[in-house]
């Protein structure tokens, strides 16, 4: 039973997942063809840049296969291990994958060898600097290595594949376990923690579950370094219990984040699970991007101040998206808020979506709202355009294993109740209460809001809908009838077994989004949104002669949709070109209102921006001056 | 003479600096009690802090008088060269200071102990790494820490103090000729280009000046490593001749800038004058604060693309603000246009001035121009307020050496004529065409804008009298008659032998600045200023119940001028407090018109911020929802 978390029956938990191989994306429809894409390209990509990167040959220059020095990052083993995971899950889906088999095979044979006698497993450490082991813990990422193996393993014992790769990923976990049960350290890079539940979740070994608690509670006493960004960048100013607001690099909080959920749910730690749900507050309340991306600074990768979102330098590290949508997934189970939901649909549809390329094989590591004109583009830290492949290649392979599990986060099951979180074309077939149920969807969702759900089972179950945030007038018809709905979801609760059909209409009616009055970056600005898509504005559609940033938006003015050859919904508004009259930045006089020279936009859904021209882009449009 | 910047008779030059000791600024005013504060506590608080932080032991370390590891950043030599110079200017100004020469001379010995028997001296790679010597000059800062030891040593041969010094930096400066005449190599950080010139002008010697130019000319041909910011970083993207715009770490880029004029106007090089021309306009046109700050990221501590100005992440480095004052110095030397003096001014007064505190021994290495509610000021990066010291401890040794000197860029002269570019109260004492002339300045600049010149001379004079930008209706009277003004001066020709006085009248009315229609981390705000001073909001000054980033001004509404105990004018005006009425960062329909809260808003000159309370700051103030 694939499931990318699967907590155990005496867990906290509202709502439970279903296998990923029970939710089926249709062809044609955008998960589907994602999924296909990922499958198809972007997985492949990623086996073959671990090989060209020479992220395969650290490993053989572990154990004598390679020669020369190693390369790239220190914590390159973690990109093989998310790949790793990507094509477990992958296999999980549609088994048939021999190649992938293959890739899984090889790399847990090269694996097996390259750990050492006692399990230890890094090739950095064991390559460049064998005398400093554990020594080095804040930046070493040893942890995070193995935190990412062990969810690899997790994937392949769930989709049964990859047996070799489970016995390496136990015996480090075990002596992680037996070294790190009483030493008081931890690793500066968090994911160790949901790894551990995670292989607690499949084995049933207790101690991997207390070590990951373990490690939760020595977070937050100074125990770590952190060198030149602080004790925050790494979480550990405070203890995790009682921290009051996000911080620090966002990758290394939102993951932390995941593993307290799995230990409080698991160990029916209330106070760590209301930890997790304040700073959920605090980081969807004030420091998330309408894309949902986090993380607002180049500088450590890190959330910013309350409201500190400029669109322009937003980091927006992909890697932090897909954290945010595994975060959400957890409360989500934990608790059954839609909120949850939301977050996940918000981050998947924009920034998670926008961070490849169409054709599968180029990435975005940091995701801007706004490309500058002359925007410097030289640099990986802030291309113009998306990438094959980073220095520091996180981002592909964690987009790899989050899309190859994907129809693992749509759908949960309660007792007697299925809950459709997000909605797509095609089908469901799991059980609820052990009874068998099958759903058919039709839809054209994220283009179309119409969502038609035929519904067969044989024992009485309600059939909850959620109602997105963005929708303020969702309706769901049952034989025509409708339906009220309630805190985030319709509920339909009736006898399916002659099979029903049931319609929700979610309406997409275009809308210019205005941003909390705190967030200066974006002040004066809309932002256009249809459905749970948010729109931009790029270059390439505008005159030649009109500049990106003299571009301004009238938001009483009607917005029409249209279409594109590749881009089903576009929206099309009238708008103005407000150059300024001066060329001074701070004019000792007031400048004279600018005679707006009146102009049609076009605006593009954002997760396909650069797919046509990497020039500039924004997805905040000044209000024409009134 | 002591002179800053002292071009030989043959430069380029439409203007000539005066000797720092030639003008006087009076106690009591604003320049006066800076340049004493700055000697009575900010440059002994250097010395101490040298001393106390391991600076001087690290030389010590070179001598063997000391033990332990090498202390602090890889060039902390710098900060030692630095506060000599502060020193020997300080002396230059007023030669009685028996402990700053014995400091002076003490340190110089230590030097001479510590340099090799071929003139190297660096206590870092002697230390640490004495194995790569000049093999990682992209990042070792070898020759720029020479740099500063030569302007340290040029400050003193000018200043009359210190000959050790100078016989210790002319060897180093013989070494580095002799190596780098032949060999294509060069320091990732620039200042040793402005360094060997002003070394050239005390000595004569041209090699110095030839080394110079040929490190510009080696510069942005790929010989540097930009490691991971890349090598626009570094400045080593293109030709110092073909650049077309600022880029990279900014102190490194402006000190390049500032060397670019100097072998410009020694060598009669018009491109290379023409390119740092260019240069400016891209930096003041499209990259620089409304305080004169420069440096919109804190990541690489660089300049953003053009109209990327956050107010809150507002790198804006100290040492940034020193060396574009330092650049606007040299550019008004060589073109006389009173657009550097400007910008001179508008650095000094605003983010200069602010980077330190009242008490003369705290400063701000980084100065934003918003500090948000709930900031983490926890890491030095971005505190809440001005520390004592920090581990890069490049600026305040900086802002001794610029305050120390400072009398020094307030007037020039050409043939026939005076030009007064900073106003001051106080006394000019110096000749014009060998002529001597006193000038007797009253005013209470920058509070009030009338500034009364009583000028003796013997042979005809033109007072050339800068008009500020920031004032659109200068005037002058002399004997009670208007003289009319152009291009940036007002000049007034006479016989002044009987002495007579003239009086500018700059009218410093309040006003609300509007920002260049790109800028949109500023959009919808105004900035209030008055005369050459920015102000801003404080936190301290609001009601509790309201928070800064929920307040409103309408920019209609009159300013009215205050003042209070510490603080000359502050600015008064009416405001409103907007609290968002929905706690979502977007909500889907759009929010309802805030009901604004009437409010008295107080603005204080930026430069004194953080001096009351370490509290929320902002410049930029959002006007009221219409």
């Amino acid at each position: 039973m694939p499931k990318p978390v699967h907590p155990t029956p005496t867990a906290l938990a509202e709502l439970w997942p279903v296998a990923l191989t029970d939710v089926r994306f249709a062809p044609g429809s955008l998960l589907g063809d994602w999924q296909e894409r990922n499958a198809a390209r972007t997985l492949p990509h990623c086996v073959s840049r671990l090989e060209q990167a020479g992220n395969i040959d650290n490993l053989r220059r572990v154990t004598g296969e390679a020669d020369g020095d190693y390369q790239n990052m220190w914590f390159a083993d973690s990109d093989v291990y998310k790949t790793l995971e990507a094509a477990a899950w992958e296999l999980g889906r549609r088994p048939d994958g021999a190649e992938l088999r293959a890739f899984i095979d090889t790399t847990a044979a090269l694996l097996a060898k390259a750990q050492g006698e006692n399990g230890y497993l890094n090739s950095h450490i064991t390559v460049v600097k064998p005398d400093k082991r554990w020594q080095e813990l804040h930046w070493s990422h040893e942890l995070y290595c193995a935190g990412h193996l062990i969810q690899a393993a997790v994937a392949a014992q769930r989709a049964g594949v990859g047996a070799e790769l489970v016995t390496v990923a136990r015996r480090f976990a075990d002596l992680i376990v037996e070294r790190f049960s009483t030493v008081d350290d931890l690793d500066g890079h968090p994911i160790i923690e949901t790894a551990l539940v995670e292989l607690y979740r499949v084995t049933g070994h207790e101690p991997y579950l207390a070590m990951a608690r373990r490690f939760l509670d020595l977070r937050g006493h100074g125990l770590l370094n952190g060198e030149r960004f602080g004790s925050a960048y790494l979480q550990d100013h405070v203890p995790v219990r009682e921290a009051e607001s996000v911080a620090g690099h966002a990758v290394r909080q939102l993951y932390l984040l995941a593993g307290m959920v799995d230990v409080a749910v698991e160990t029916h730690d209330e106070p760590l699970l209301d930890a997790a749900d304040r700073l959920w507050d605090d980081a969807f309340g004030r420091k998330t991007y309408i894309t949902g991306a986090q993380g607002s600074r180049h500088r450590d990768e890190a959330f910013g101040d309350p409201y500190e979102l400029p669109a322009d330098r937003a980091y927006g590290e992909t890697c932090a998206a897909i954290a945010s949508f595994q975060w959400n997934w957890r409360l989500l189970l934990a608790t059954g808020g839609s909120w949850h939901a939301d977050e996940m649909e918000r981050a998947l549809y924009n920034v998670i979506a926008g961070s490849t390329a169409l054709d599968g094989t180029h990435f975005f590591y940091s995701n801007p709202l706004h490309l500058r004109t002359d925007h410097d583009g030289s640099h990986e830290d802030a291309p113009s355009t998306r990438l094959p492949w980073y220095s520091c290649a996180c981002c592909p392979p964690n987009l790899a294993r989050l899309v190859a599990s994907l129809s693992g986060y749509a759908v949960t099951t309660s007792r007697h109740e299925l809950q459709v979180h997000l909605y797509f074309a095609g089908s469901v077939e799991t059980t609820v209460d052990g009874v068998p149920v099958r759903i058919a969807i039709d839809t054209d969702y994220p283009w179309d809001g119409r969502i038609s759900l035929t519904v067969t089972t044989e024992a009485p179950l309600t059939l909850s809908l959620r109602i997105p945030e963005w929708c303020p007038a969702a309706e769901v018809r049952l034989d025509g009838e409708p339906i009220a709905g309630s805190d985030g979801y319709l509920r339909v609760r009736r006898d399916w077994s002659a099979g029903a059909t049931v319609t929700l209409d979610l309406p997409m009616r275009p809308r210019t989004v205005q941003p909390h009055s705190r967030i200066d970056a974006v002040r004066g600005c809309v932002a256009l949104a249809r459905g749970p898509l948010v729109y931009c504005v790029e270059q390439t559609d505008l005159p030649s002669d009109i500049t990106l940033e003299d571009v301004r938006i009238d938001p009483a003015v009607p917005v029409i949709e249209g279409r594109l050859p590749d881009i089903p919904v576009t929206l099309r508004v009238a708008g103005t070109a407000e150059p300024s009259l001066s060329n001074q930045l701070y004019p000792p006089e007031a400048p004279a209102k600018p005679r707006g020279k009146p102009l049609q936009l076009l605006a593009v859904p954002y997760f396909l921006w650069g797919n046509r021209d990497p020039g500039p882009m924004r997805v905040w449009i000044p209000v024409t001056t009134p």
